[in-house]
C-alpha cells in the first residue's frame, strides 16, 4: 500500500522529524510540502535535512489541485492548522492534525464538516501513544479504584505546574471515578502544599529537576494493593510513532476523531 | 439490596477473611457455611474469629434445600470446589469460585451446565482486581508496543520462578502482540541468565528478596518512550475487594465467566 | 557471646516483637522485663506470646540489683524512658533506647552522664536501618546534586503531612547542600500546591493512598542524570533488625550515640 | 581562579562536549588541543562547533613546552591516552583522564610515576557522578543487607549483558557483603534464566528495550524493608559534570587517584 503524503510545516522541529520518518517507511511517499514561504522551490532547497526534490507550495488549495495525495499532515500552529484542516476535508483528502490549541467550537465545526464530506480526519493534541494509553488505562482503572494520585515529573525549565497531561488525565479519570475526598478526613499539612494540588479530591504532585525529561505516573490504591501506570517520554521520537499509526488509521476513517485515545 | 451468602471453606485463610468482609458489608448477609466436618454446629463454635451463629453444613445439596441463598462462595480446593460449583449451578444459586486449579475440561463442562441452567457463575483464579487490570492493560498495550519485558518480584520464600502471574501475563500479551525477537540480534550474555527467561521473544525476570511481598511490572518500550504497568500486592486484603466486586457482578449474570478480566 | 538482656515495655507492640526477636537469636538471653504493673509475676503470666519464665519488675533500680544484665532495652514512652536511661547509665548497664520524643536537653544531659560513667548507650528514634541509610546517603549525595525533591508515600490513615522522616531527611540534606531555589525562576502553579511543600528551596510531596505502607524516595537531578534513593518499609519487622544490630554495637561503646546513622 | 586547560581528542563525541563545557565555565580557559593530525592549525579550523582560535598540536611534549597549562584532559583511546598521561605527570601538569581500558599494570606504573613527581592525576572510567555514588552507596549498604539484586536497563542496541557497570557494582558490593546464596534453597526455574545471572550469590537482570537509555537499580532487601539505589543516565551531559568536578579536584591533588568514587 503506497500512501501519498503532503506535510505542512516542513521546517519546524516536528515537521523535520515527520519528513525523516516518512522517508524511512516504505509504504509512505512524500509528494509535496506546504510552507509559509518558498513557493515553487523544492524541499531540498529549503532544508538541509532532506535531499528530496518534492515541490513546495504556499497555498494548500492549489497544491491539492496539482498533486494527488492520500493524506495531509499538519504540524503548524492553530490558525493555519484550522484553515488547512477545513480545506483537506472539503477536498476529501484524509488529514492527520498534530496542531494543538484548537477551540471547542473549531473542533465541533470541523466534525460537522467531515460528516458532510465523509472525509476521515484525526486531530491529536498528543501523539505519544504511550501517554494516550496511560490516560485511557487510568480512566478504566478509576472505576475500581476511586483513590488515585498523580505524580508528574519534568525538567526544571518547565514553567507551569501541573502539566497539561496531568490535568487532562485527572479530567478523564473524573468521568469514571466516584467522587471522593481522599486521605484522612483530619489530614493536616504541617508544611503548606505537601499534599499537592487538588482536583475533585484527587491529588496531583509536580516534580521539577534537571535530568528529567517528561514523565508521569498515576497510582491507584485499594486495600492491600497498588496499581501504577507510568509513562516516560524520553525524546520526540515517541511522537513519530503516533503520527505513523495515525496515517494508517485515518485511511480507514470517514469521519473526524479527536484524540488518539479514540482510535487505539 | 440484601444478598444472602453461603461460604465453603470457612476455616481456611481466605475463608476467614471472606467471612470478616461479609460481616462488614451492610448489603451482605452470611446465612450458612460449608465445612468438611462439624455438621450441625454453628460458625462461632468452629472458629474464634466470628461470633455469628450461622449453621454449619457438610453437605452442600442439603444446605441448598434448607437455606435460601443468593450467592455461594467457594474457597476450598479443586476437587470439592468442582463438585460444589456443579451443585450451585444445578440449584440455580449464583456462584463465586475462588478455587484455582480447575482443568480446561472442568471449565468447559461447567460453562455448558451454566448455559443449560441460565445460572450466573464467576470462576476467578486471581481476585486481586489490580493484578487482573495489569494483565488486561498489558494485553491492550502490546498491540502498539511489541517490545515488552516483565519483572516480577517476590519474597525469598517463593520456590518457583517465574511466577504464575508473570507467565499468564505473557500468554495474554501473546494474543495481541506481533511475535518479535527482542533485543539486539547479536546479543551476548557475558554471564549466563542475564537476559532472563524467554517466552516467545519476551523476556521475564524474577527477583527474590526478603522484604518483598508480591509485585510485578510490565515495561513496554518504543522509540523515545516507555509505558509501565505495575501491580503491588501488599496483603490478602486485596483479594477481598475482588470477591466483593464479584458478588455484586454475579447477581447480574446468567452464564459462567472465567477470569475476573472478563467482568471488569 | 551470650548477651543478657532486660526489656522495658514487654506488653507494647514493639516490646512483644523485640522479645520474640531476642528468643530467636542464639546469642541473646532475656533475663528480666520491666512493666508498669505485675511486679513479681513472670513474663508467661502477663502475655500470651511468650512462655518464658523471666521475672517481671516494676522498679528498674531493684531489677539491676538482683539481675545481672549486659544490655537494657527501652521501648516505653518518653517519661519512663528518660528515667530508665539515666538509671541504666548510672548502673553501667549498656542501653538501647527506642523511645522517641526526648528533648534536646534530655539528650545533652544523658550524653554528659554517659561520659561521666563511660557507659555505652544508643538512642534511636528510627530503628529501620534502610531508612537511616537512605537519609545518610541523601546527605552525602546532596554535596554533588543541589537539586533534590522528596516524595514520601503513606497509607491514608496518616494524619500529618509531610512525614517526620521526610522533614528529617530534608534537614540532614540542608547540612551538605548548597542552598538553591529549585525549578524555573518564573515557575507558576496553575493549581495551588502542585509543587508541594518547600523547605529551603527543596520540594516535598506527600502521597496518601490505601494499600501504601510507609515509603520515601529522594530524587537528585543533574544535567543528563538522576540519582534516586528509596526506602520501603513493609512491616515492623524492619525495626527488629535495627534493634538487633544496636545490641551488638552498644557492647562496643563506652559513650552515648544519638541516631542509628552514627553507628552505621 | 583561572585554570588553563589542554584537551586531547577535540573532534570526538566526548571531546566536543568537553570543549563546550570548558567554554561555558568562567573559571576554565582552553589554551590548546591535541589532535592526531592538523598540527599548526587552530581549533575553529578543525571543528564547526567552536570558533575558538586555540592552537592545535600533534605532539603533547611540544605543546607542554610552548603552552603554560594547569590541567590536561585526555578523551582519546587507551594507547595515546597512556602515553599522554605519562607525559603530563613527567611535566607536572595535572591530568584528568577519561579514557577507559587501561590495564592494571598501566595504572600501577602511572601511580608510581605520579608519586615520584608529586603530580596530581585522576583516571576515571566513568564520569557520571550519580553512577559512581550509586556504586559507592551500594557498597556501604551491603554491609547491613546481604540480600541484593541488580536490575540494569539499556536500549536494545546494546550487545552485551550484563552491563560493565552492573558487574562493577557487584564486585564492589562483594568487598563488604557477607557471601550468601540468595533466594529459597529449593528455588526452581520453570523457565530457564528467570532468576538472572549470578555473581557470588547475587542476581543480576538485564532489560533491553527501545526507549531506554542507561539505567540501573540496586535493590537491598531485609525483613520488612527494601532499600533501592537507582541511577538514570539520560544523556552524555552527565559526564561533563564529572569532568568539571574532576578538574577542580585534581588541582588539590599531588598523587594519582583511580576512580571517581575515591574523590567523592
Amino acid at each position: 500500500m503506497a500512501i501519498n503524503i503532503i506535510v505542512a510545516g516542513p521546517r519546524g522541529k516536528m515537521g523535520k522529524e515527520a519528513i525523516k520518518m516518512i522517508e524511512r517507511v516504505p509504504d509512505f511517499n512524500l509528494v509535496a510540502v506546504i510552507d509559509r514561504k518558498n513557493d515553487g522551490k523544492f524541499l531540498n532547497e529549503i532544508t538541509e535535512e532532506s535531499d528530496a526534490q518534492v515541490p513546495v507550495y504556499e497555498d494548500l488549495a492549489e497544491c491539492f489541485q496539482q498533486i494527488d495525495a492520500d493524506v495531509f499532515i499538519d504540524l503548524t500552529s492553530p490558525e493555519p492548522g484550522y484553515k488547512h484542516t477545513k480545506l483537506a476535508i472539503e477536498h476529501r483528502v484524509r488529514a492527520v492534525i498534530g496542531t494543538s490549541g484548537f477551540t471547542k467550537e473549531n473542533i465541533k465545526e470541523l466534525k460537522e464538516l467531515s460528516n458532510e464530506y465523509n472525509s476521515g480526519c484525526i486531530i491529536a493534541p498528543n501523539f505519544a501513544i504511550g501517554a494516550v494509553l496511560m490516560m485511557k488505562f487510568s480512566q478504566m482503572a478509576a472505576q475500581y479504584f476511586p483513590d488515585v494520585e498523580i505524580i508528574e515529573m519534568h525538567h526544571d525549565q518547565k514553567v507551569d505546574a501541573p502539566s497539561g497531561t496531568a490535568v487532562k488525565t485527572a479530567e478523564m479519570i473524573q468521568k469514571t471515578r466516584t467522587t471522593k475526598a481522599q486521605g484522612h478526613p483530619d489530614e493536616r499539612e504541617e508544611l503548606e502544599g505537601a499534599r499537592g494540588a487538588e482536583l475533585d479530591g484527587m491529588h496531583i504532585h509536580s516534580v521539577r529537576l534537571p535530568g528529567l525529561v517528561a514523565h508521569q505516573e498515576v497510582i491507584f490504591g485499594g486495600p492491600g494493593q497498588l496499581l501504577t501506570i507510568k509513562h516516560d517520554s524520553m525524546s520526540r521520537d515517541s511522537f513519530m510513532d503516533g503520527i505513523k499509526t495515525s496515517i494508517y488509521k485515518v485511511m480507514e476513517l470517514d469521519r473526524l476523531v479527536y484524540g488518539l485515545e479514540n482510535i487505539l
